[in-house]
């Protein structure tokens, strides 16, 4: 089966051309900090109608688009719902008729967290299991739940995918989402610049150095020796610990496969939560895996075989 | 349809013949805080017996025997899983085997909190609703979940059920069940007084006149003002108020309904929960229901029709 695929990011947007578990041709636009959904559509047909060789082909050819958003999304309406800031218009526009119109194609929509998810279960670290766990660490914190082979969805679209919001500090910060101690809120890419700057003792730390600290930034300082620097890093990885431990306890998994930017640090971070699950989950039939995702940031492309083939059946 | 039904509890079993949304006769034994499953299955026995006049009744009159365990149980197969110290041996008890040899009916086990749930969903708090949590406040935490009506049960029959585990300060205190920070080793009544013990300024409380320190007593001092007494009973709210959003964000539900004998208090539980979870807990969609529970004790007895129902459909 051959499939457009387009992963929808914050910063990003990628677009490609896949068959199967292979991505045969790909290309990513830089988007205006995740704006407006409605400004970006031209584009993406655009470079659609780039990767099928000048045109779009028609329905025989291939057998649909198949888009991630940011937000949560109701796969089975085909409609964006509620953001938490990124594309503030995606709940308004009609993908269906951008679908059909622009491209003369089916199109289906997902949360871009859960067609991650779909990609590594269908081609990367899920490979064999039907009862996976994802958490993406990234600028936000994502958590997805597939059992029994399918996506957890539920009433509103919002079961299974908002797991980056499982409170893991009842009293904790506020977050994004208008909870309060969010995983996200504790230990992500949006959060950490202010835990920095309001961590005991980070006038004399490394950190300071930086104006932008992310946690390339703060890995690297950790492995220095920066003592504010350690402390922050290992509170981040018991946050992570936690939600993955909430996570299991919640959905039951076989597997919690760890993705996003921030696992380009993987080796500081895999063996602490692995270690953490397995000796903290309370898992009576045996031990949770735990691995890192493999297809990076071609997850989600990657999604689109079986999420089409799900619109399909 | 009529069905016997048996919540076994830590320190009590009761004993029940419904009909329907009806309890026609039941009865409580106490039971030695729940030691072995094995040594108290002749007692029940006895009971249904009694309750069916003297004699067990046959398939035709009743169409089998439900039983809720605290302890994570495999509804399909039919078996207890893993305990967390109640009931050592119930994984090793034939149920099944019982249920033939010693009641000549077919025997059907589901977990005693999510057992509740259904009885809610069926005659209670949950009529109406599909997609339902309901949280138990007890001696431990219950956190169970009903998806498009189901029960989500997972992989290890894990899911959906452990809610009361879900770590709400990811720093915090050593569970029962091996993790850190769970909801329940926050704010339960088995960990209450460790909580009370620890607590800075306990000295001067009225609290310390108690050699055993319950929800009860606890809520009683702190409407008559003391101090220690309102900061921990103000935490156990918050507590209790983020594993509910933590639940209404990993399994999105319609109504969120809060059982257990904790709800005694409910008037002072209940307004705090509803509140925060309809101003914190990001549901774009509008806002959960949050409800005490109406069957008390009952609500695992009335769980019995829709849980035989379920098991022959």
């Amino acid at each position: 089966m051959k499939c457009f695929s387009i992963d929808l990011g914050g910063t990003h947007a990628t677009c490609g051309l896949v068959e199967d578990d292979r991505i045969l041709a790909s290309e990513t636009l830089d988007v205006e900090n995740a704006g407006s959904l409605a400004r970006i559509l031209p584009r993406l047909a655009e470079s659609l109608k780039r990767l099928g060789g000048g045109k779009i082909p028609h329905e025989g050819e291939v057998s649909g688009v198949a888009i991630g958003l940011p937000v949560i999304v109701d796969f089975y309406r085909g409609k964006a719902l509620g953001c938490n800031g990124k594309y503030f218009d995606s709940h308004e526009v009609d993908l269906q008729s951008w679908g059909q119109e622009s491209l003369g194609l089916p199109l289906f929509v997902e949360n871009d967290a859960r067609m991650a998810l779909l990609g590594e279960a269908y081609a990367g670290a899920g490979r064999g299991f039907r009862d996976i766990v994802m958490i993406t660490l990234g600028t936000g914190i994502g958590g997805v739940a597939m059992i029994e082979g399918k996506l957890l969805r539920g009433k509103h679209a919002q079961a299974g995918c908002i797991g980056g919001h499982l409170p893991v500090k009842f009293d904790g910060r506020k977050c994004t989402c208008g909870a309060v101690g969010c995983a996200e809120a504790e230990a992500s890419g949006w959060s950490l610049p202010l835990i920095v700057n309001e961590w005991t003792g980070i006038a004399d730390s490394s950190l300071c150095r930086y104006e932008n600290i992310g946690f390339r930034e703060l890995f690297r300082e950790a492995a220095r020796g920066d003592r504010s620097a350690c402390e922050i890093r290992d509170r981040c990885l018991r946050v992570w610990a936690a939600v993955a431990v909430g996570l299991v306890h919640a959905y039951d998994p076989e597997i919690v496969i760890l993705g996003g930017g921030v696992m380009k640090s993987a080796d500081a971070i895999l063996p602490y939560i692995k270690s953490h699950v397995q000796k903290y989950a309370w898992t009576p039939w045996g031990k949770v895996e735990v691995r890192a995702a493999e297809l990076g940031d071609n997850a989600a492309l990657l999604g689109a075989i079986p999420m089409v083939a799900e619109a399909k059946a």
